[in-house]
């Protein structure tokens, strides 16, 4: 019944390897699906060498397991949170990528300062704010997610033309259409988040020309994208 | 009847992910024959895991598909300016690689500073200036290949002896006597943007001395050159 | 008699190249069999390609080969007094890792800056003060070993909550529940030293919250912690 | 005749690549035999991919071909004015490794910043005089040769015991007591280059201490040694 949905979710748990994103175990990946009312995640603390799909755990919107042997994710909550508030999405990853991290726990926003950032992310990615002590004391994975969406609605930001976030002191975490296309969101906040860093080095208060993110993010997405194959 | 030049374009664009420039889908490779009025190129949007000699696309000057089953390269209006404007190559890279990318954000020339950079590119890389509001919102990729045009007319710049720019805000376009030849071009202006980077923060003044460059350069290059086998 | 001991040290050896952590013969790892009163440890100056479990050498506390035909690594020493200092660890292991070194060359704790660290440690990674002369002519690698002592004594730190140091112009050293576990943690260090570098360069004054590092910690470590499988 | 001597010069070029030293066809690895008087060493511009035995090249110390059927190296000169200045040492590579032509290209020492360093070089790495204007035009490769010998000869260091040279606005030459010996010293100035440029970004006067450096250099160089295997 769940299967195909964790199929998905254990091909895009295995590209973060793949694509440099995670050391060990660290990073987790959910998609879900709407119709069923149910996400399928990786389950927590296990190694990627030999995750089969019947290691892909599904809970419900409550976070109850509904399929699965193994604990999901200690992020699950989050997640949850997150697939709640932004309707459009149905792709959640968290990684502890080198560069996205960087910027998270000098809890400042990836400045948008190119085309390649311009091409996938509509404007700087956001930092959000520090949780308080009641925060990370009680519900922490759940209010990690609160804040973020916090984050969005203060800043009136749509989450399906800014797929990434950082968290103060903490890492990113991206999403997108399917879990496969979070995935990619993720390997792109860390390769701008990585040459953000150098180019404010070389020159500290540059950004990207407003006409120039929108072409570059329009060429790519809505009706008038003329970007890849029709 | 394209074959033989499909097979180079194909080659060249293999060299990308090998070589380290390129994330996803991104970059694209051309190579022209001069005598036919066609140029060969990526199509766009295509990955390289499993990419044929069939998805290679062929226009004509104006851009028009002479054969080939995919859309060509976003970029392919860029190349066409190019060719047009620099009869001497005959082919033309563009990547998002990571370091020349960060000198394009930073918008800055990326500095001789060593015989690395010497030995393949005669001065300084330039980098071009903004593209305006107009060059951006119509006909933004050809406009992209004119402000190069303009940035070598304006420095009296000879494009065979300075192979490469990097495009404000955006990431270098390198060319060559053929596509795998631009391909080397690209890979040779990614190591030296990285060194460049770290050697200026090291000594922010330093420069190569004009004599140690034309040394290395004309070792390798024109009528006079001793490397390599003759 | 040694089999079992002298694979679990084999193994998190061959660990080092495959993580990135060395580079020629450097490094070594060890574990401690406390009932049997020996430690096996990797020979000096060998490489790893060829490393078979016969190379391992076996050595009791006061450094005596009891079984293995090679010599033990050069700073046998210095692990032998952390076994007899540190009552809860059974593996160590040391690198010259790339950035841990450049936090002991540099002479500076690596400071916790994010969940990352929190996760694995339990504060700021110590550096140690500098040897003396005394110290460093005479009994160097034991000395060595004093000094890691001597500093987790100053500072009051539990070495099970803190599972590696710097050392002052040299390298780190990492332990843990096993050879395996020590080199776990070493990755982890290295990890968050490349992270801390590039943070405190865009942010120089931060550091992460008390509570958050007390959250990400105890979620992963006693009696309460709920991240992994039960 | 010179067979095991070429045998060794391409395995020791063949390490190059292995270890990240080299992009391209960039550097080069000789080997002397002094009792036949002659050195073996890398073709000119010739791709690592398919070298052969048969592709190495054999000069006398006058630099005439004595055995091959390609060009050598243009830096061949170079090589021949080290290994009669330098009566120790019977290997000599040159790369443009990445951190170690950052420093050539900064013009400044390498500084000893730890032990790492002091395991293999006894001291700062010395960063030559620029050549002149003549010394570029004419014989500029025995003239890169005469530079770092001068500079050895002015500073009064020991070849043997500093195997390594940066040259300004280059890249390094090293060399030891065999080809191989020479890249494995070649492999090691670009990972203390690569730590000295990020430890003194964290620390800008940092130095090793004196008694250290004698320390390591010694543990693993010289009669006293007692590092590695008897």
């Amino acid at each position: 019944m769940y299967n195909s949905l964790k199929e998905a979710v254990l091909e895009a748990n295995l590209l973060l390897p793949r694509y440099g994103l995670v050391t060990l175990t660290w990073g987790n990946v959910s998609q879900i699906d709407r119709s069923l009312g149910v996400v399928a995640i990786k389950p927590s603390g296990v190694s990627y060498d030999n995750m089969t799909v019947d290691d892909i755990v599904v809970v419900d919107l409550a976070g109850q397991i509904v399929d699965g042997h193994l604990s999901p994710s200690s992020d699950t909550a989050t997640h949850l949170v997150l697939y709640k508030a932004f309707k459009g999405i149905s792709g959640i990853v968290h990684t502890h990528s080198r560069h996205g991290t960087i910027w998270a726990q000098a809890g400042m926003d990836i400045p948008a300062l190119g085309t390649t950032h311009a091409d996938y992310f509509y404007g700087d990615i956001p930092c959000t704010r520090p949780l308080t002590e009641d925060e990370i004391r009680v519900d922490y994975e759940k209010n990690t997610g609160k804040v973020i969406v916090e984050e969005f609605q203060r800043r009136a930001l749509d989450p399906q033309a800014l797929p990434g976030v950082v968290i103060t002191g903490h890492a990113p975490f991206c999403w997108g259409k399917s879990a496969v296309d979070a995935v990619h969101n993720a390997l792109v906040l860390e390769e701008v988040a990585t040459m953000a860093l150098a180019t404010r080095a070389l020159n500290p208060a540059i950004h990207i020309a407003q006409e120039l993110s929108d072409k570059h993010y329009f060429r790519k997405h809505g009706e008038n994208a003329y970007y890849g194959q029709r």
